[in-house]
């Protein structure tokens, strides 16, 4: 079970920094020292390495909350602590088919095929090439790009799929896609929605209710990190705080249609 | 995909409590009215079905948080907000073998059961025997149960595991296990830790540093739920304050250990 | 120094449970015990009474903050987290002339009434007669009626004063009265304003930015209590998590309507 | 009521970066610009005034809160959110005598001095004369150096005064000077205490509660502000996360000290 070329190493150094690597016959220049990956072959996980000016760094295994901490990023990422609850609320796991629309820089596109496993599928709409290129490569350092269908394209009025076992939206106007999720989703499955604002909680909240969704929730998460010293237990003196709003429902029998249809 | 007699159900009410219940042959009393049970067979989710009253009710598809949330219970369970968190820090997913020590009531033993998928594994740890019985329960409700071996016992020295991918603790004294877990984590691999106050905290960071742990972080995790009202968008009154404190950090090699060993 | 009848004390019983009371020859009742009051007469503060069944309870000398939370109340009060910092915005100290509208249950309006001193004055406005005089009799209770001038009366258009150190709104639709306040304030003089929805921030900021205020800032104060068991140091489980947002501005010269004037 | 010379006013910059300066016949820097604050002379506040680059800035009155903000510091300070809480709890108004040890840079020292107004009185403990220079200096901006009595020296075991109306500590090792506190004090009358760790915490509460303190509360209070986009209601990205954990009690009678005294 020792490192190997190619694999991922997480490196922290004394003052407390970490960063994520892969391991090939190549130098990395901290702002005080040097290492050389290529000495990191072979080698065991929790040891330590010593740069050349003797600074010592911990040769870590990076769990999948270092790899979304870290991803390469050109946009606003979703935060571990969100992306943790989408997934306990949407039950994505092991088989699952999710949806989302807007990867982002891919954060959570990488959780979510993180947990669907082999027979699970992870499908990614996205407008820009520059994200979703930029998502594909940050997905492809867990090896799991196998697991998502990237789809380049703005959508306006449908998506492909059906029978998803769960959606998630984070665009800029995420009222204009509810109809299409619906459609998009298994009956009586879960909808998350993701907005900074809450000019766009209300327009949301509007279009859930009016187009056949119920156990609607809305949420905020805060992370609140503390000092480690053991004599001197205190929180950090300053927090994110904000990332945005999270919203959850649950498709139901749109009975307005019903009559019509 | 229709509902079928042994499926669980979530039934929400007009006034927006909701009822986790296995599907049955039998009659289910709210306060206020009465639902047959056995109705629901051949129904789609989404749907909505009458009461005796007159009473209306949402038939949901429950996720993997409704389960979470409504785990029977015997003790303060670890909430949703912390177990998405936990999943991410210790990369618990498809094939991962995970041990807990104190399984509580099994909210999050029932989380990593989920998302470890067939391939994976939970070792759980518990000295209580009522508490087991009914995590072995809670977990039988999504047909879990295979992916969990409990041990009805008090660790103190040792667990029988090794090379395990992650070990998390929700015990009163978890700095008597940090040696324990050191030895049953592969190298370089997470532990997580929950406790409830402060001194708590204190005493497990001495143990981690002093036995071989790297990467320690302790974080509390705040939800807020706001009101649904689109013309009036606001945080509901009162919420969760604490639950418990944080801890996480990776095993590394213990230089002071290896000098003697 | 000792304790004279008519004066306020605040009796702490041994489970924590505080009432604040007049003294005066009477008996108080609490669900366990009774206590004469006019036993209080003649003793210092700090010391200890007992029931007639034994139970004790500290005689303890109420502070501002004791009358505040217990304000005889109709309405959601204002509560000291906010009022503390509402006081230093609006700078409400001895001297200063504060005008209010939307009393309520009069806790704002005690606590303005305590900093203004002697030589300061409070305006307040109120619309409903059964909070005006609620709030009087709250306000009676630390002998502060003189300070204060109430106005019963639905304001519209103007408030009567002009050259007023601060003003205070506490209404359902704020931004009715930005104009009236501009024009009650001194020049370069503070607002505040408290509301509880998102919704309400968005029409007040417009209203101030057209009215001609500067220096705008909306917040919101969240006060967590912790448990006091040097033991076990930890937040209480459950907290207010939302009073309402607070809203401060000062009156500028409004360039648009001077363009015409 | 126009702008003199000896005044202070509060500038307000286009981009919302806020100077708090006295008005001499001297220019001002910003990074980008430069005015003359001879000319704000005669003017009024909330007037605009225009720099030598054509930047405008609102000349705005400073209030209570803007003081305590701009405090010059060599210490971390205790914030509005935090002294206004603590004016309320103590009740800190017009004609109150306070003893506080450990001015740092005098940010509550200055909150103090405002609200005791000419009839009170402020007692200030400091230890180092380089923040009991620098207290004095920022409450002689305005005006209320004759309010406080600085007292330069290290207390170990008593304060001169008695019978004081509240006591305020803010020390490394508050525990140590809670007895002297007490002796200070009026009967039933309250203390209050900042800490920055959970530690100190543990070790205050122990002294209170041997002391003769009761009503003991331990608090933190969180300051989140909002962007004042009306089309884009949110957080701010970032807050701060922690400045300390406030600790209020009320003297009581010492039944152990009694039974030998």
């Amino acid at each position: 079970m020792s490192i190997k070329k190619g694999d991922y190493v997480l490196l922290l150094s004394e003052d407390g920094k970490t960063y994520l690597l892969e391991v090939k016959e190549e130098r990395f220049h901290t702002h005080k020292d040097c290492v050389f990956l290529g000495d990191l072959i072979g080698k065991d996980y929790g040891e330590v390495i010593t740069g050349k000016n003797n600074r010592r760094f911990y040769v870590l295994r990076p769990t999948l909350h270092d790899f979304l901490i870290k991803v390469d990023r050109l946009t606003q990422i979703i935060y571990p602590k969100d992306i943790g609850y989408i997934l306990l609320k949407l039950g994505v796991g092991p088989g699952k088919t999710v949806l989302e629309c807007g990867c982002g820089s891919g954060a959570l596109t990488t959780a979510f095929a993180y947990m669907v496993g082999d027979s699970g599928k992870v499908i990614s709409y996205e407008k820009e090439e520059r994200f979703l290129k930029l998502a594909q490569k940050n997905i492809s350092r867990l090896n799991l790009s196998d697991r998502v269908e990237f789809k380049l394209r703005e959508v306006k009025d449908a998506f492909d799929e059906s029978e998803v076992d769960a959606v998630f939206l984070d665009v800029k106007e995420p009222w204009i896609l509810v109809k299409p999720a619906w459609n998009a989703l298994k009956a009586g499955a879960p909808i998350g929605i993701l907005v900074p604002t809450t000019n766009q909680i209300s327009l949301t909240l509007k279009e859930l209710f009016t187009t056949g969704f119920a156990q609607v929730e809305v949420v905020e998460i805060l992370l609140r990190k503390y000092k480690t010293n053991p004599e001197r237990i205190r929180p950090e003196d300053r927090m994110v705080a904000h990332t945005g709003f999270l919203i959850f429902a649950k498709k139901v029998k749109n009975e307005r249609s019903s009559d019509t249809g």
